[in-house]
């Protein structure tokens, strides 16, 4: 169908309204996934369609088997950066997670997860068609998983249908709170039960020293445009050569007819997976990842130095385990919310006062809770950050010492 | 865990070989996704990992609300370009095919597909647990889909099992042949039994004019790096109301213990999708793809004249139907071959001709059988593809008119 010139005006020119010259952005989720030069460089060069694919070699076609640009190498460079011994990258780190749900387990399954999780991980395991059991947590403040709490989920599970857990899935650093969970204590619980360990590292692999194999982890999921300096959509399965005839399983069908198979291609990847821009804004940012996770100390320093410092505030309260041990903040704010009451832009007014001083990525409308993320700030931005906080407690009569 | 800095070297400055300038991509499958210059702009602005999801609206948060950019408008517009209801983008064509095979059918339902189907459908119908049933084509040397057999097929599978198929599946276009299909026959059949329709455009969405409804199919498939000038991976499923509870049914899964839902969240999608590069070049190069889909005649006109003068090469024939009704191409060439058999180089003395007349995408080794692109060729580019061609045949003592 023809779509009016008029229409199709919309998408000339499309700009960023926020850029990252102009603004500090604190998005919670975006930090870790701001391009690296060399990616920026690297996209330019292969943004068509299926440009990775130029040299794909004719007998082993297969993304993975690309010696240039160096894909296969890099599959096992991420798998080794892991300490797992193999990876994939896929397209999203809730594809990985659905592949290993699917995968590890069978329609009916228990899959047990932690009930700090984020959406997709349900959803994951819905699609899968297993069914869930929730790890719980402290509750308010600190929201902490309860890790010990796996043995007796385990033994509800086999209590109720005789059998073990397909698997058992861990947040490793949650999107709710930025908890960093102790995933060595879970991995120790899985080996002992003989279960599959699912450890999702959406918001700690490519941003924190990661090692799989310490962990006890059989499966680490990660996602590229969070913390790996890459575009969307990317994420990585890893996995331990234990599971590996599961995980990428290949292809077993047969045309009836045809008698065509396919027994090179890997079931769940639905064959090639990321092809383009965001695979190789993982590849290119991927030295620089490398050497950002031994800063990690560092980053995590300037999280807790803001939270400190916000805590002067009248009614601030960071929740979630204290001392962060993620630059992920969650903060409580019976002060800003009190403003928002009388406010005439009602909860939008601390977004609006941010943005006039350069500062975005709380969610417009929040005052009570509000997430942000100081990840590859500077101390000064930081410093910057702090400053703008106070100087809108002022303006609104809030004190802070 | 460490990676030395000597390997990481070869992630530095990642370069493409064969770049577009300096040489003629005729690639069976990279014609289409080359960028437009719109959406080489778009891709350095929106690089970023999330940087499409800036002004997410807070409380529909979900990729296809977000109006700045304009995903949400895009949708829409989508849509009614491809003549059907509704559209997402998704990550690849091949997920488009295995959510409309997982949401329609049930482990161990029946699906037909046509026997020139890519892997991937068998791949989508295996993970989603169904089994197929092929309908055969003519063979060799116009492999023709049989578009009538599709109703001895649903017969079959109604003898067999006692029900109807979950849905009937035809590829448009066919990535071995480039054979246009009439997918009317097939909407028609389709209409006929009362079962949905999946048309798979990933060669002809975005290349050439479609409509869905005047087809009659029920959801339409598409790959955005193959055909709609966007980096991978994308993909589209367009559908029409009808389908809409099935294909993108909400999440129903809810937390044992905390009691969490996710209602807004589409399933099959795992909630958001596309959010990066791949998605804003499908944007930017949106109002392109309007345009270019109406001069495909004359794409057409290009392949044929290629194919025609080709034929003058003694040996060459091309297979599928013909004339062309598509720029991807198949020949056969006993002359090549023949060739080949004493060449030093063996089957990759073609390629290497090619490549040191600057001409790529013919894949390395073949010279009995090989495939190309015309597409988005100029008619300059065309006559010097045939005279590289020439060129080679005389070098070889191969005879041409």
């Amino acid at each position: 169908m023809r779509i009016s010139k008029d229409r199709l005006e919309k998408y000339r020119n499309l700009r960023r309204i926020f850029s990252e010259e102009d603004y500090i952005n604190i998005q919670p989720i975006q930090r870790g996934g701001v391009l690296t030069e060399e990616a920026m460089k690297a996209i330019l060069e292969f943004g068509d369609g299926y440009s990775v694919c130029d040299l794909c070699p004719p007998k082993s076609a297969r993304l993975d088997m690309i010696t240039s640009p160096p894909i296969k190498d890099f599959y096992h460079d991420l798998a080794e950066f892991l300490g797992m011994d193999s990876a994939r990258v896929v397209t999203r780190c809730r594809e990985a997670v659905f592949i290993a749900f699917k995968m590890l387990g069978r329609a009916g399954d228990y899959v047990i997860i932690d009930s700090n999780a984020h959406y997709s991980t349900y959803l994951a395991a819905e699609l899968a068609g297993l069914r869930i059991k929730e790890v719980p947590n402290s509750g308010y403040p600190e929201f902490k998983i309860d890790l010990e709490a796996y043995n007796e989920k385990i033994q509800e599970v086999k209590k109720e249908i005789g059998s073990s857990p397909a698997a058992i899935f861990l947040t490793h650093v949650d999107y709710l709170y930025g908890n960093l969970n102790d995933a060595k204590i879970v991995g120790r619980i899985a080996k002992d039960y003989g279960i599959p360990f699912i450890l999702n590292c959406a918001y700690s692999a490519g941003v924190m020293p990661i090692d799989g194999k310490e962990m006890g982890a059989d499966v680490i999921t990660c996602s590229g445009h969070k913390s790996w300096a890459a575009s969307a959509p990317t994420g990585i399965i890893a996995f331990n050569k234990s599971l590996e005839e599961k995980i990428v399983m290949r292809s077993k069908i047969e045309g009836d007819l045809t008698k065509r198979k396919f027994g090179v291609k890997e079931l769940a990847l639905l064959g090639c997976t990321v092809m383009g821009a965001p695979l190789i804004t993982l590849m290119a940012s991927f030295p620089e990842v490398v050497k950002r996770v031994e800063r990690w100390d560092e980053e995590v320093s300037k999280a807790r130095y803001l939270v400190f410092e916000l805590e002067k505030i009248e009614g601030i309260k960071q929740l979630g385990i204290k001392p962060k041990m993620h630059t992920l903040i969650h903060l409580e704010s019976e002060s800003f919310y009190k403003v928002s009451l009388s406010h005439k832009r009602k909860g939008y007014f601390l977004y609006e006062e941010l943005k006039e001083r350069r500062i975005v990525g709380i969610q417009p409308g929040l005052t009570k809770h509000f997430k942000f993320n100081t990840y590859g700030l500077s101390w000064e931005q930081v410093k910057y950050v702090r400053d703008a906080f106070f100087n809108i407690a002022e303006k609104y009569g809030i004190s802070h010492s």
